[in-house]
């Protein structure tokens, strides 16, 4: 048999396919992949029913224009640059294959969305990672110095995520200025990552497109702004004139979004907006995230607090993946999202998007095991 | 501004979106894409609005466990070895980024579907066309010794189409062993798209899998078979033990085919089987084709018939695209599919998968054309 190409053989099944499949197997509660435990909203599901038996045929690849017209309105932007995607993983890539060079630099801030650096790679191009600075008890942040230090000849890009996942960082008016000049200093790309645009729990995250529309796609997920992350459809607000090309390497992938879904997302996103989807959801997921988060520090564990996003982060010196999946508490150890070896251990990343009886059961398991260890030592 | 790269720069909207948006701008009847005029049918609409609200979250990337269950007993292989992909189209580009070497070379046979080549080239190989021989008036044959001849020390893979689009052809059982014969003595991967497998007018369509399992990649689609080609729910049925890897590759694309759709192709895949759908629409699309057929053959034009997919060719001396968008029928010329110059000018890829009062409206315009010519004349 002739050899599969080593991108192939290299290409892993993810830390959150993984780590749900033993979940499921093993019936920890699911604390791991960032998928909402509650169904998407009624008016959603009516519009997606409604959609299927009249428009179940291809659209064009670049989007349905219903759909484009309505991200225009929703971002401020002319629909013909906005391209609709497969889900926003498939932005991601068609992006990586549309800036990146052969040989290219792609700055990426680490801990990291674990399809950037392959994706970089499937480009001939690699991600360059740089360290978010992490305090033992203050948490995550963002070290511009380092930014600017690992610039290169070779940087095409800048790769960045606000509200970042894994750590729940919405960079600051401030630090978002400095990123954008960087990015114009040396003629960069931004692609920024913001599918958690309306998972905020502080001050609104600002976009680096607001600053620099000339240079940076915005990609989103109507799957995670609607609670429906199966439904494939995400898109890539682009500057002005480049969503043509960027729909020519995106035909190659998918071909086109599901059409009912898009059909869906079109009713659904001024009735998202107009009655205050995402605000409620804001506040059902504080709500959540207050539960876990005091919960795990009644247990002693140190809790770095999200400005948006599915998750926290926090960490115990004895705690590990094995000893809680153990336990009976599936989550991502940070260090999966890592090229290099973080340097506070057991940091792990735990989802909050589940339901509240599951977050309660999470929190007694954790306690039984502290209760084991202690009655065993 | 950074540039985008060339392979984004040389990406075209296709043919096929670019005519089916230029029939709906004039009022033409679209005999261009193929998608088919008829709504899914009923069962798989209520399998689809059932799974909605109830399995709206991801499913892994190599799909959802029923579903390549499903298409295991389908397929008679093992579950593990079924790839699901969001449509046929990923599941082709998932293979060239997993089996194509850098400088590799694809052979295809040209006319030949338009993502082949632009597919090769993302993977840094690139797609060597074989011209089917084609005769004015016997039609399309293949050319078994100009495959042959084609074969270099690069040569990775042969990419077959059975039922092939656009001509229909059919290859026959012993066109399949002689190139299944062919892959074998020069150790190639056999990527075989087989999107219309159940679309056949004559001899069922012989698989090169059923001859050498251990190199042949078989590509399908629900999307084809069930009507719904907006729903974007293919595979990939692969040798043994390699559908891991292709799945790691393929979650850099779209993550995973959209959840309710995998589930309503669950549902509906044995009861399409078992309620004898696939036959109904043989028969059904048997019946259109002798509508359009005939209906060409009485204006003067000469008829390939195919011997399986949506689609015949044809021709006459005085046809264009443009003559025939201008009399109100959308048609792509083969000439589309083929990176160098057909023998016989004029010939045109008409679509039947589409209402009977379409085809008749289409005929009657073409007819229309031809009486203001000879008035004109």
């Amino acid at each position: 048999m002739p050899a599969l190409q080593p991108r192939a053989l290299a290409a892993q099944e993810s830390v959150f396919a993984r780590t749900s499949r033993e979940a499921a197997a093993r019936g920890a509660v699911n604390l791991g992949q960032g998928f909402p435990a509650a169904a998407p909203p009624a008016f959603l599901l009516d519009a997606a029913r409604a959609a299927v038996g009249r428009h179940d045929q291809y659209t064009p690849p670049a989007g349905l224009p219903a759909l484009r017209e309505a991200l225009g309105a929703e971002f401020g932007v002319d629909p013909a640059d906005v391209l609709v995607t497969s889900g926003a993983t498939e932005g991601l890539q068609t992006l990586a294959l549309a800036l990146y060079p052969p040989g290219g630099e792609v700055l990426t801030l680490e801990p990291a969305f674990d399809v950037y650096g392959p994706q970089a790679e499937l480009a001939g191009a690699r991600a360059v990672p740089v360290m978010l600075a992490l305090d033992p008890q203050l948490g995550w942040r963002l070290d511009l110095d380092a930014v600017a230090r690992a610039v290169t000849p070779r940087t095409c890009a800048l790769l960045l995520n606000t509200p970042h996942n894994p750590t729940g960082l919405v960079f600051t008016p401030a630090e978002v200025e400095a990123l954008v000049a960087l990015a114009r200093a040396h003629d960069l790309w931004i692609v920024s990552d913001e599918v958690y645009d309306e998972l905020y729990f502080g001050p609104r995250p600002v976009s680096p497109r607001a600053l620099a529309p000339e240079r940076t796609f915005v990609v989103g997920s109507a799957g995670k702004r609607l609670e429906a992350t199966g439904w494939r459809v995400g898109w890539v607000v682009c500057p002005p004139g480049l969503a043509s090309s960027l729909a020519g390497v995106r035909q190659l992938a998918s071909f086109c979004a599901p059409t009912p879904f898009q059909w869906a997302v079109v009713r659904a996103l001024p009735v998202a907006r107009e009655g205050g989807l995402y605000g409620a959801l804001r506040d059902s997921y504080a709500a959540r995230l207050d539960i876990l988060a005091g919960g795990l520090e009644a247990l002693g564990v140190t809790v770095f607090r999200p400005g948006g996003s599915y998750f926290l982060t926090a960490h115990r010196a004895d705690w590990s993946a094995a000893a809680l999946m153990d336990a009976g508490v599936a989550a991502i150890p940070v260090q999966a999202f890592c090229s290099q070896a973080l340097n506070v251990p057991g940091v792990m990343r735990l989802a909050f998007c589940k339901s509240e009886a599951d977050l309660a059961l999470a929190l007694e398991r954790l306690a039984t095991m502290d209760a084991a260890r202690s009655t065993g030592s």
